[in-house]
């Protein structure tokens, strides 16, 4: 898949100009990242699944500290896509906690947090996905890869965006031949209890507020102080996360 | 410290018997769980800082989706307590964000969010504690251990309690002659950069939100699915986090 066929490529799945434009730039965004599971792979992956290229995710509640999603069949990126919108359209005024239910895939989550950054606010975004992470000790899969990313704006114009999987490789990884499947398990070795329980704790929290189906929880503030500079200072010449194309 | 020894000394140290009670019900449930970091150690530890027994933490905003505390010199302990009463006294709709700033120590996150689920209420918190970690390459110590403790309600009557420390060791072992200094660095081996990724993630988070000094954020909601049967039926024997005295 070349850069250039991406966008014709999901007109072809049937996607309207807006919803491809969305998909594309998240798609080319991941390979500039060095996220390739998270990029062209992903639009081959798309023609492969069951689309409805038509459906679109509502809003079903908003208060002011709440607001909560219903995918309704469209794809997990547009129905994120859509929530940022909304949420930098019309900030919260202290802090607000976004459900989103049947939302999948949702991608590479530093992409969403980091225009959510990008516009001022302070986010933290997890999502599910299919059951792939065992117990270390041994057990069947019991959690996805559940990434958790926060991002952080900055008086200096470099927001701060972390974007962790809790496993050792990303399935994105694998559908990209990057790394073999007997590698999805929690990251962390000797301490991969700790990646394990951080999976399932988010994958908890996202199905006991998002009912059945995979879902993503975003926490979005406004921030209160500017703590970017001084760590960058601290950090001296070290790269923090979210720096060029971080892995992590 | 011998156990019937926690609320005399506390006492002693001019807590006033409520808030003694609180402490000691804490430390005592961290050694029970095994987590003695967090645990008696922290009695000595305490009389050996300054305190100011009589301080009180107050509720500076409260409105549907968001409160914000301020610990005006108390202990984290005790701010985390008097944040829970209050949730569990005036549980929020929906979900609500509280942000306390100048908390610390805050002892064993999942204490806490146990406090809440066995409410009937979903709890995600984290909190920042001085800077002990470094970047896996090289970084002078750039963000505390800041853990991540999430607690679901279950139907089936026990909740599952994560409570993940990003570091290898938390600070509580090195008190506690548990652990040498020199293990306080991010979990994780050859993938450390991912638990970097997530004390720097949560301790920003905190700073943008709760500004100066240390702090903690809670997110709290009413659930609206039971997942965690299903998860037990899955995972056949396998123990879940926070069942009996795990150390994740």
């Amino acid at each position: 898949m070349r850069t250039e066929d991406v966008l014709p490529k999901l007109r072809e799945l049937g996607f309207e100009e807006g919803d491809a434009a969305v998909l594309a730039d998240h798609f080319l965004e991941a390979e500039r990242r060095g996220k390739q599971g998270h990029g062209l792979s992903r639009v081959d992956w798309l023609a492969s699944q069951e689309l409805d290229p038509s459906a679109r995710p509502e809003r079903i509640t908003a208060v002011e500290g709440f607001e909560r999603w219903a995918g309704r069949g469209a794809l997990g990126y547009l129905t994120l896509a859509a929530v940022c919108d909304a949420q930098i359209e019309s900030p919260p005024d202290e802090a607000r906690v976004v459900v989103a239910s049947n939302c999948f895939p949702t991608g590479m989550l530093g992409y969403w947090t980091r225009r959510l950054a990008d516009a001022g606010l302070v986010a933290a975004l997890t999502a599910t996905s299919p059951a792939r992470l065992g117990h270390p000790d041994g057990s069947p899969p019991l959690a996805g890869t559940n990434p958790l990313s926060i991002a952080i704006p900055s008086s200096d114009g470099a927001p701060v965006v972390t974007d962790v999987s809790m496993g050792r490789v990303t399935y994105g990884d694998v559908i990209a031949g990057l790394a073999p499947e007997k590698e999805l398990v929690p990251f962390g070795g000797e301490h991969g209890h700790k990646a394990f329980a951080l999976a399932v704790g988010l994958q908890l929290l996202v199905d006991a507020l998002a009912g059945d189906g995979y879902g993503a929880v975003l926490l979005v503030a406004r921030p209160t102080a500017d703590p970017v500079p001084a760590l960058r200072r601290a950090a001296g010449g070290a790269r923090l996360p979210g720096d060029g194309g971080t892995k992590a």
